[in-house]
């Protein structure tokens, strides 16, 4: 890395701390206390694996930023980061109270109620109820209560920047290549094992630097939405539902199912039914892509594909939301479920999947990422979906 | 996997959820609302990862035991272990909340006080915050308060049962076999990356199934006890710090640490500081292995160590606790560290692995675990821990 990415890259996280700053003003939240995981690499770049010991950012309208950091992780990258960010290192060790630590250094504006319901302080969802309960004891001596910090930073992350953006179509551009070598993997007698290796490491050869997930769902496995892979065989004229993503060196992700015919483009080797539900779900699926655009709400999307198919008779076998936001991880704010009211905004980028699940029988899913433009959407998938093609 | 041991492993996890009912009443608690992980698993072999959808096992002392998982996620291997552990299954679907499912199921015995500080209800330490509070919203309106469930689980999870110390035991010959093939990928001019990536394949060949983490710290890096690898390439005469470890097939973990002198055994190419520092570990941590038997506290393994140490002048370049318990992860109780007053029993499991830090020039680590016997110790790491040998 040049100096001049190192700073640059400094400044996109400086901007990205204090831009949350208004949110939380608006939310009446004087702290954030955020885990590691998503949160902390958004705010700093900074990829720590979270255990026992508390890794915490804490994010202040009215003080300093500083990071309470094990002092056996305070190594050279976090010490980098700190300077280039410039949020405060707190390194602690073994014996020292890191909740201790953070009640020392927040700067809350005025003291809380006697009953701690002030609710000053948000806490990141990744903190673990190990962290969470002590940090809850600690406010509490001081009077102050916690509420969850996912709102506030939701409003932030979902909208995603130009750079974003293009970072999600380049690795929706990679998962793309990935499933355009996917046919030729799915013969009959393979096992859904052996080919989620090839896809696995297609995944990383077309850009990735790690996989987040590999479904092979042949058969009846087609209808557990999370299946991963089995030793099942592939047999001609059944269906296979192939969802798969990983992260590009950006850390930001792709994630795209597409469900494919074994070994036959003949629809003779389908029964009508399996043929007509994914007709089904083709339709519904192209129908909530085009409704996407800045003004409509998440819950109007999840509600077009859920009426399509509740329409077509398959309704109680949608078993899932319509999709959900994806960034730096591969769930993410907004969620496209129906009882979502976020309001559409150019640069939100999340799923379009619904899929229909015949217990024990087969399994369907059709799944692109899509971006909100300033006036429609964008979307960041574009292998064909017809099971014929 | 024969239907002879599907029983017997059923039979195993019900044993763990009707043991840890008598930790329950002593600590006065009626549930314990267990997240996916690592207590997911010790209870039901279940290993399902976690998302922003709410998995949790209930265990309950005057009520039945449940799984609340999200309908996406209850497939075939769900649904196994529920029929075979006697838990009932409890899916739910998107727009349902899993809060209320556990809260209608909860079987509490008399209603909390007014002011909520009834601690009831455990929760388990890999909950994460946006869980945590939603399910302490619930309970605060039926006037419960909640607990973590750590100290109750880890007084049935540290003290390891037969099978668990030969798990344990061939994880620890697995990763010293790792180690006996170490030495000759330390040659001058090789990258820490290089060697990383040849040990990654070796704990993979060796009868792991999964990689945990690789430490090669070499020269200053051995001075960041959390260092993973970089592109430093290894020199003539400096010491390298390599602290391995991965699970078992049975999702039983090993972590050993050697620190080893690079391609030269003539003592003359190191400082004299540098041989004098390693040979007060070698007396230190050899001293503290030797004190664990039963009815010594782990505080006290801790003291021993670190005195050690001290007296040698390098007190404040030990930098983190002495060791700790180790199981289905990595890290868990007993900790051995100073504020520690458990009291050693035969079956505890836990590394004893103090280390010296001088920063930005050189550290060293030597990393054993250990399980207590009926009368005194039996180490699972049996590696030579000279410089010379």
């Amino acid at each position: 890395m040049t100096s001049t990415e190192t700073a640059s890259t400094g400044t996109m996280y400086r901007d990205r701390c204090a831009a949350v700053l208004d949110h939380m003003r608006e939310a009446g939240v004087s702290a954030m206390i955020l885990g590691t995981g998503p949160d902390l690499e958004f705010f700093t770049g900074l990829r720590i694996s979270s255990h026992e010991r508390l890794t915490a950012l804490v994010i202040q309208t009215d003080g300093e930023d500083f990071l309470v950091v094990p002092a056996v992780d305070a190594g050279r990258a976090v010490r980098t980061t700190a300077t280039e960010t410039g949020i405060t290192l707190m390194p602690w060790r073994d014996g020292d109270s890191p909740y201790e630590l953070i009640l020392r250094n927040l700067a809350l504006p005025d003291s809380g109620d006697e009953a701690g319901r002030v609710p000053g302080v948000a806490l990141g969802a990744a903190l673990t109820a190990d962290h969470v309960l002590n940090i809850q004891d600690g406010l509490s001596r001081i009077n102050y209560g916690c509420v969850l910090a996912g709102p506030v930073i939701d409003r932030l992350r979902m909208v995603k920047t130009g750079y974003e953006i293009e970072e999600l179509a380049a690795a929706g551009a990679a998962i793309d290549r990935v499933h355009a070598r996917v046919p030729e993997l799915l013969q009959p007698g393979r096992t859904e094992a052996e080919i989620a290796e090839e896809i696995t490491g297609m995944i990383l050869e077309e850009g990735h630097t790690s996989v987040d997930f590999v479904i092979v769902g042949s058969g009846p496995n087609g209808a557990d939405p999370h299946h991963s892979f089995s030793d099942r065989k592939l047999r001609t004229g059944e269906l296979v539902v192939v969802d798969i993503g990983g992260a590009l060196p950006s850390g930001y992700r792709s994630d795209c199912t597409r469900t494919y015919l074994v070994a036959d483009t003949d629809p003779q080797v389908m029964t009508e039914r399996v043929l007509d539900m994914y007709r089904v779900l083709e339709k519904a699926q192209a129908a909530a892509v085009k409704a996407v655009r800045p003004g409509v709400t998440a819950g109007e999307i999840d509600r077009i594909a859920r009426e399509a198919i509740s329409a077509a008779g398959y309704g109680e076998q949608f078993i899932h939301r319509t999709g959900h936001g994806i960034g730096l991880t591969t769930h993410e704010a907004p969620s496209i479920s129906a009882d979502s009211g976020t309001v559409l905004e150019p640069g939100m980028a999340f799923s379009v999947e619904p899929g229909i699940y015949i217990t024990d029988e087969v399994g369907a899913r059709i799944e692109d990422i899509v971006v909100v433009t300033d006036d429609g959407v964008r979307p960041l998938n574009n292998r064909p979906r017809s099971l014929f093609w």
